[in-house]
């Protein structure tokens, strides 16, 4: 294969047409995109109600780097590279658990919950413990949702916060139950899946359980008028309805809009899924939607909250994370069922993922040419330029 | 690994001998045959008897491209890259099945059979149609037979035509039923399989049930007086006869044989398998043996064609398909059945793969080095010579 | 990936610290050991037992090498690259078997057990059958273990025969029975798998097992006086007890050491697992631990014969061969049973496969740096250190 001549490719690209097929292909680009994207930002690894009590960890995987993102003792989350000072050991074997030291599973090297080394038996005396602590990954957390960066020097995590907070606040995610974790695995580039969430272009034709609980999503009805109405009601009840935008320097989007009138939640029948989440007293606070660039994703209505995180595994395969969370005093059987909860996100999910598949076969061709985005596809858009400028910086 | 010098590898060829080791077993090798050869020869994609009706169409993935065959409103035969020209995706997603007209799965632009745009919604008003119709790969049909081509510039289809065409005449395929369609996976490079179906020194030891209905199979047996009376006969009847070989700038071999005298068929028992094919009046047509540089073969007997298409997938895989063709008019169960109609091949078939896959398996060794054809392996190093040739030429 | 400088990387070696992560997961890396070690030194193949009848025979896969190991009619072994000099078809299928002659299956040329062509059919007159024998590997043999070398000038095999020949005498290998063999495949680069093996820094946490058979396995037990008590027993029955060290130029390591008071052999429950083996009169022997880098381990007890294999087949991935050997007369269901006689190092080889994959795993990590070995992990140092030695005089 040739090489690939990542600076010609970004300057061949053309703002409104979709990326080369090197973009979506190409290991060398994928490295590069690795470096420049992912190993830069600020990446959602899940939430704070997963990691409740001291002890409480789960990994996240970012290629060949596990991450175990702990709660300490002090209360804090902290992020540490999983594999011992030692002789590199895996140290947590499990996805998720609860531990009350780290201990290595070869040589039993003991650690804190804050990563540093309490014990290194038969070690000489001049060894020095403290030079062999777990090595540490930047974390933020907003809102009871858990960001880490890779970078050493992380970009300023305040225009996420400030951005996400007031949407977060009122599901309460610290407090709140996590009902559902999924994981799918997509052979397609993670830009396309990422595309295929920032554009409603595709909902008329692939998703008819969407349509039926968005109005507007099917890009025919009007909704201009009853946004407006919505949004004063909102509002008046304290509700975060400010569009945040992508701009230049920033990676977060965050909206609200409303559900078609009459449907109470994300449910293929359009009725409410579980009891009020969090603050929320009734089920008419419609959907906030949040984005944030590169691996976020989060539509939430008032009886419940969904996640996607996006995660790259190499150009041709990408991981994609499911969350649910209810609100903490939600009883399964009795208030919702795990079925009906999971159910409208499934099948709208497996829709997507069947087209970003086929999406990514077709890019695979010789005969695959950038093509013209759709004025409806104006956030996919922005999603490639701002990938292409991430990679332009580095 | 080290790069390979294509350029000295093909200087130290030797005809007579096999190729070294790097010929069958180097990506960079495949990928210098995939241009030199594959992009640049007419293919065997299929046959007119699978696409019938105006909008059948089958697909035919040659690595990354997946190449859609259909038939136009006009009754012609198209060929299209199965990539959509909004944002790439797949458009056809079954490997083979109907269409009124393409809708791509993913935004749903409409193109008509013959791969022009007829609807692209919601783009805007300066969008022109006519720049985005389906990319379009070159189509010939001879015999029933669909070749393509995906180079710019193809080579001359008439001598393939002039030397098939007689051939395939009376077996009316265009007419025909197909009964059958098989896929197999071999680990083994593409050459070692076009090696394999050159040469009878292996059939002897490898195919009592071949050696059982072709008389001289097995090289011992003398044939010549036998097929000097036998094609007297087929001469008489109006049967093609005249041996048709590959010389320096053709594709195609081409001959009549006799079966063993009493044998019907290609069938283990020796018995006929189905009613006799197209024109043919009687069981008594001997076989047809055809071959196309560099993917296609085909043995025909007098009531049925068996072709098989060789598709390289990398340097250490190859598709391969069978395909089985009946008269029209013969009816499952009655005129034949699927099990005798596949038997002889499927047999034959899985002992040669077994064979290529051996072969294979041996190149890969350190001490693998280039061996002396045998004389009786004339044909095998006509169709190395051939390789060696394309790949010095490009 | 960036091109990995091998030079760098040796020169920045530190002994005592674990290797850099390239040295465990660069396939550049892991060509260049392949050609500085595995290909230059002696490798353990299998035991005489194996094959004991002339024409019995066993493959050994080398990477892309598969190496027939056959006793030939003069009683001697014999190694040859399965690879058929005419057009390359690997010769011998199965894994192990018996042959009277090579008779490969393409195209029928025959051979001796010796590796002699005795007919290729059809050839021309002047074809030159000692110019096609099969290609030999070097063999030798000591105390029924076989080793084969891949490369044109083989090192000294005397020092690995003076070294084992002593320890290996009393169990008669060569008569011996070969109760089970089992093969494991490992997700862990090859020298982690040594590494392991060479050190009980990990016993006490990791082998219950095994720390209840050893004494002093856990590191904690002071065994002095015991093993010096018993050197002297073994001596006074002219068992070897010379403990052979690897040095400089040698790579062999040998070593007589104590089970512990009142258990007679490798399992469970501390009981005997079969009759006394070879020349062996009572369970008294002790264990002896024999190690041949690259690729030979092997723990014996009274009673039977522990081999383990270790045969690397990419940066990521390792072959594991465990064999059992038995006395002669040892009778299955009456004398032993192979549950008894494999589960001790099957429990304790499951418990290292797990080691070695996690240490693997956490290694991949861009976090992990070498780490300090502890001083009781010194024959690890040795092993690196040797690994390291070999690549640098290549």
């Amino acid at each position: 294969m040739d090489t690939i001549n990542l600076r010609q490719l970004l300057q061949r690209y053309k703002s409104g047409y979709s990326l080369e097929q090197a973009f979506y292909t190409s290991p060398e680009v994928f490295d590069a995109e690795w470096e420049a994207i992912f190993r830069k930002n600020w990446l959602y690894a899940g939430n704070t109600a997963q990691v409740k009590e001291p002890g409480d960890y789960f990994l996240y995987q970012l290629r060949n780097d596990s991450v175990i993102i702990i709660r300490g003792n002090d209360g804090a989350i902290y992020a540490h590279y999983n594999t011992c000072t030692h002789r590199g050991s895996a140290i947590c074997l499990q996805d998720s658990g609860h531990v009350s030291k780290f201990i290595c599973p070869y040589h039993q090297w003991v650690f804190d919950k804050d990563g540093s080394l309490l014990n290194a038996r038969m070690m000489p005396d001049d060894f020095c413990k403290e030079e062999y602590n777990l090595r540490p990954a930047k974390v933020k957390v907003v809102g009871g949702l858990i960001f880490i960066c890779l970078a050493n020097d992380a970009p300023a995590f305040s225009p996420i916060e400030n951005s996400l907070a007031p949407y977060l606040k009122p599901y309460a995610i610290s407090k709140a139950k996590v009902a559902c974790i999924k994981n799918y695995k997509l052979t397609a580039n993670w830009k396309l899946v990422a595309e295929n969430f920032r554009e409603c272009y595709h909902c008329g034709g692939a998703h008819p359980e969407y349509c039926k609980a968005v109005i507007g999503a099917n890009l025919r009805e009007d909704v201009e008028e009853l946004t407006i109405d919505r949004q004063k009601n909102w509002s008046a009840k304290g509700l975060q309805t400010k569009l945040v935008e992508i701009t230049g320097g920033t990676t977060t989007y965050a909206i609200r809009y409303p559900l078609r009138p009459g449907v109470e939640s994300y449910s293929v029948d359009g009725k409410k899924i579980s009891i009020p989440m969090g603050l929320h007293k009734d089920h008419d606070a419609g959907v906030v939607g949040l984005v944030n660039y590169p691996n976020f994703w989060m539509d939430a209505v008032s009886d419940y909250v969904w996640t996607m995180k996006v995660t790259p595994v190499d150009a041709f395969t990408t991981d994609v994370e499911f969350c649910w969370l209810v609100d903490e005093k939600a009883e399964e059987g009795k208030d919702y069922t795990l079925e009906r909860l999971t159910e409208f996100w499934e099948i709208t999910g497996a829709q997507d993922g069947a087209l970003c598949e086929n999406n990514f076969k077709g890019i695979l061709s010789n005969a695959y040419r950038p093509g013209p985005y759709a004025p409806v596809e104006d956030q996919v858009i922005n999603f490639v330029d701002w990938c292409v400028n991430e990679l332009k910086k580095a």
